[in-house]
């Protein structure tokens, strides 16, 4: 039976506009504004009726904050930088997002329910599996925060840090990219646990916010630094315990020259080297050795097992005053790709996220 | 009061000729012959008198198997690698090895007593402090097993494959240096655990042991192969899980490439790099993280109170003929140095032994 003939009288929903970020192709170096385009799209505001009765647990969702995250450059190669599927060239951007539910087949799912997790770029999106999207219930808190603090970069902090980091009280942590979605909530969890935390950035203006306002015991701007090895060993005359890596490149192989013995590198992302051709080496296998150093990397897709007790955690803490969140905020789906192309650059100060709509 | 004025009428106990291997100079580069030197010395066979009534704990030895480990590269430099006392120019090589007790101020140890441990490269050592000597009760089985399966390399292989790499049954191991000293008991302890275990080594007289004697499901001659990638692709179809290290370099990076999720790579050695000015880079950091691998360095020394646990399964192992062990074995006190030398050309097939006396 074809489409539209299950029903004798079909109510066709008129279709609105929907604006869409594409991908154009894929690409080598910086990604650039002009790899990706804007596009007036249309859509209907309901499911399909040709799907009613199938298989189908599609949902249709009206996007309301999008998330710009580092690992949306793998996707822009056609390996997927071996994380997750690559983007289609003339399709939509795919990435985190808070949305709300207009339309929904699926029974975990029913009209108005806000949801966060993997959506489109773009102002509504049908999601035929919606697999990665978990329900809000907790809205006393900012909506955005869900692509944020309590969302994957949250649970990412959370887990690399207490998971694969096994931090001790007392110990000695360093954070790179430190006020970024991350590595900000990285510190404040060292702080909480009474570690020594000092965190790098690439201005002034983000050390100030890491020593001012999340509480980091100290902070350089890396950029200003001559000698990495040198800055490092200022900041930890006794060493690094813990290194919770969201960069790579040479400050990961300075700071191994500086870990003490039995320290631990969380490898959480790798920045630094995403745009470049070639990956630069890492030395120091040596004092790795000599230190009997642990190095990992971790996902955060293994540990969706631990968000409910993380969101309670997290929550608590928010509620009690205890963490803080920094976002970096643009309006409108349109300044999306500026947003995303940014973050290589480390134009924004903490979380980006661009708000398509506010409800 | 000075030295011999104690007693009445000290007996002196004649001098005996104590050749030694002396290390000329703190060198860079591949070690040489000429960095080391024969020297005919003297040795009373006996405490001196002097130390009698003092807090003395000295023990005096004779040696009979001395030990060639790559670790003692490390000690031909100025700093020691980060691993230990950089050896003392003009003064007698140090390693381990296996002696009998000639005189002893030690309640631990008493003449007849054969022990292994820290020793000197010398027919005759006195060691003021015996803290790294293990008392040696087994006997049956070949001594120079105590510098060997049974010492400080057996304890390596156990605490290195079974602590750090965390091996299940069926998993995919793959150890470099795999004919050496450690690694041919790595590739035995993953047989007995039910893991497909492949080797390599840069001979083909080694692969032929490997695949023939130790029982590994598959080896290579490293030297042969144009593409490292390529055949560990051929060898490994289904990927690596856990990698034992004993060479790192481009060995290492090739490997990383093949690891499986969530993989495992023991850091035990680096003898491609040790005589390199400059290491070789690991540049493959960014399918590390992708695949989740831990990466882990250990030293021997952290793991000695696990020494009598693993005492007890080789012995077994070795009295069931479940773990065979081959030795390179050269005779004669001035036959070290070329035998030292020779370990970073790969010229030992099995674990480096010199024997200085059987008695």
């Amino acid at each position: 039976m074809e489409c539209g003939q299950e029903e004798q009288a079909p109510v066709v929903e008129p279709e609105v506009k929907n604006r869409q970020i594409l991908f154009r192709d894929f690409l080598t170096g910086y990604p650039k504004e002009s790899n990706m385009v804007l596009s007036a799209g249309t859509i209907r505001l309901k499911l399909p009726s040709c799907e009613q009765g199938s298989d189908s647990k599609a949902i249709l969702v009206k996007n309301l904050y999008l998330s710009c995250d580092p690992f949306m450059r793998h996707m822009m190669t056609p390996e997927g930088g071996g994380y997750a599927t690559p983007y289609t060239p003339g399709s939509p951007i795919v990435g985190y997002g808070v949305a709300k539910v207009i339309d929904s087949r699926h029974p975990d799912f029913k009209k108005g329910d806000l949801v966060w997790g993997i959506t489109g770029w773009e102002e509504y999106s049908l999601i035929s599996e919606p697999t990665l999207l978990f329900k809000i219930t907790d809205t006393d808190v900012p909506l955005s925060y869900y692509v944020g603090l309590l969302g994957m970069p949250g649970l990412t902090a959370y887990a690399g840090f207490y998971e694969v980091c096994s931090p001790k009280k007392g110990e000695y942590v360093f954070v790179s990219a430190a006020s970024g979605a991350v590595g900000q909530l990285v510190g404040q969890f060292a702080k909480l646990m009474g570690c020594y935390v000092v965190g790098t950035a690439g201005s002034n203006e983000k050390v100030h916010l890491l020593k001012n306002k999340f509480g980091f015991d100290d902070a350089f701007n890396y950029k200003e630094e001559p000698d990495l090895n040198m800055a490092l060993k200022r900041c930890f005359p006794e060493g690094i315990d813990i290194y919770f890596d969201n960069v790579g490149g040479p400050m990961l192989d300075a700071v191994i020259l500086n870990m003490r013995s039995h320290g631990r590198i969380g490898l959480c992302g790798l920045i630094s080297q995403y745009n470049r051709e070639k990956p630069e080496g890492i030395y120091n296998l040596m004092p790795f050795l000599v230190k009997c150093v642990r190095m990992e990397g971790f996902r955060v897709p293994h540990y969706y097992h631990m968000y409910p007790q993380f969101l309670e955690l997290a929550l608590k803490y928010i509620r009690e005053k205890k963490l803080i969140y920094v976002e970096d905020t643009v309006e409108g789906l349109e300044s999306a790709p500026a947003a995303l192309i940014g973050l290589f650059a480390g134009r924004n100060v903490g979380k980006q996220v661009v708000v398509v709509a506010r409800e």
